[in-house]
C-alpha cells in the first residue's frame, strides 16, 4: 500500500514527510484539521489513541511516534540509518532517542507549558525559564556532537538530521514572542547542518508543500501553508 | 567482550540488569556511586555527556538511554522485540518510544520537579499536580494496549515489559509521601504482567543484586542494596 501520512502543516509530521522524500517513497498527505481539533477526534484516535500528529499508515498498520515511525521507514527501506548490526547503530539509536525523549519532549513543555504546569501563568513562567535553559544544553551537547564531519552523525545524512531540522525551526519560532533563549548562531556546526539540507530537494519540496518559506530552517518564518494550520 | 553496565540500585539501569538477565547474557556490573554523584565525574561523561544512568559499554562503543539500549541489545539477541520486518515491529517501536519519551519523561519531571520548574516550591507543586494526573492517563493507554493478552505487546515478552516494571515500581515509591495518585489496582492488565514478571528468574535475581524485596513490582518497597545508593 502507499503510505498515508496524516499530518499538519509545520508540526512532527514535517519530519516525516522529510524522511519520506529522501527516502523517494510516495505517500499521501491528510490533513489534519488542528482548527477543528480532528486530532482528538474518534477516528484520530483510533489511529493514535494520544491524540498527537503524526500517524504513518502502513501495510503494518498505524504507526506513531516520530522516532519510532523514523526508525522502523529507515529500516524497511535500508536506509538514513546504520542498520542493524553495523558498529555505528548504538551510537545513532543513542541519539535518537535523545532527540525524542530530551529534546522534542522539552520543546512540547516550552510550547504547551499549561499541559504540564496548570494554568498556574507564575507557574507556567518558572516552567519556561528552566527549561529552557535545559533546552540550550542539550543543544550544546548536540552541536559538539556535530562537530568535525557534515552531519549529525558523520559523513552520512541521516534520520536525525531530518530530525533536528524542523526543532531548530520551533526553537526560533515558538512560542511567539519569547524565544530569546535561542540563537541558532550559538550552534555553529547544527547551523551548518542546517544550511547543508536547504540544499536538498526533500526540504524544498516540504517547504513548498507546507509553506515554510525559502530557508525553512536557517532562516525561519511563521508558515503560511496551502491547505489547513499549524496550530 | 563482556558487556559493562553501570548501574546505581533502583535506577533505570535496573531495567537493562533485567534485559540482560532475560537475554541470558553475561555482564560486568559496575557501580555508579550517587552518594558522591559519581554520574557527573569527567571519566562518567566521558561514557555519556548528559551524565545520566545507565550507561551499557559494548564491542560498538558505549550506549546510553534505556530505550537505545534495551531496542539495541533485543536486535543483537534476536530476542525481546520483533525483528526488523516483522509486522509487529511498527507497533513495539510507537510503544517502546511512548514508554521512553512520554511515560519514563514523565517521571522524571515527578521525582525532580526542580530541574524542569526551579526552585520555586508553588511552581513545583503545579508541575506534580498536572503531570500526575498526566501520568495517570498514560497508565490508562498502556492498560488498555495490555488487555486481553499476557504481555503488553500481545503473547510474548517483550523488552517493554521489562522496561514497564520498573517505571510503576517507582510511581508507588517516589517521590517520598507524594504517591497518592498512583494505586496499582487501577490498572489491572498492568498488574498482572506485573504479577508474571515476579515468577521469572530475571526479575529474582535483579532483586537480590539491588536489594528489592521479594515482591518488587506488585508491593515495593525502598531498595536496600547490598551496595550503592539509589540516590
Amino acid at each position: 500500500m502507499t503510505y498515508r501520512l496524516h499530518h499538519a502543516p509545520d508540526n512532527a509530521s514535517l519530519i516525516v514527510r522529510l524522511t519520506l522524500l529522501e527516502l523517494g517513497q510516495p505517500f499521501d498527505a491528510v490533513l489534519v484539521d488542528r482548527t477543528r481539533q480532528a486530532q482528538k477526534s474518534p477516528a484520530y484516535l483510533a489511529l493514535n489513541p494520544n491524540g498527537l500528529i503524526p500517524v504513518l499508515e502502513t501495510d503494518s498498520g498505524p504507526i506513531f511516534e516520530t522516532g519510532a515511525i523514523l526508525l522502523w521507514l529507515a529500516d524497511r527501506h535500508g536506509a538514513l540509518m546504520p542498520t542493524p548490526g553495523d558498529p555505528l547503530r548504538g551510537e545513532a539509536l543513542k541519539w535518537l532517542f535523545f532527540l525524542s525523549n530530551t529534546l522534542h519532549a522539552g520543546l512540547r513543555m516550552q510550547f504547551y507549558p499549561a499541559a504540564y504546569a496548570g494554568e498556574d501563568a507564575h507557574a507556567q513562567a518558572c516552567l519556561r525559564k528552566t527549561n529552557a535553559a535545559n533546552l540550550a544544553t542539550h543543544l550544546k551537547k548536540l552541536n559538539t556532537l556535530a562537530q568535525g564531519h557534515d552531519w549529525l552523525l558523520g559523513n552520512d545524512l541521516s534520520a536525525l538530521d531530518l530530525y533536528l531540522a524542523p526543532l531548530l525551526r520551533w526553537c526560533a519560532l515558538y512560542p511567539l514572542g519569547d524565544t530569546g533563549w535561542f540563537a541558532l548562531s550559538d550552534y555553529p556546526a547544527l547551523a551548518a547542518i542546517l544550511e547543508r539540507l536547504e540544499t536538498r530537494g526533500s526540504v524544498k519540496a516540504a517547504a513548498q508543500a507546507e509553506g515554510l518559506g525559502p530557508r525553512p530552517f536557517t532562516d525561519p518564518r511563521l508558515a503560511t501553508p496551502p491547505e489547513g494550520s499549524a496550530t
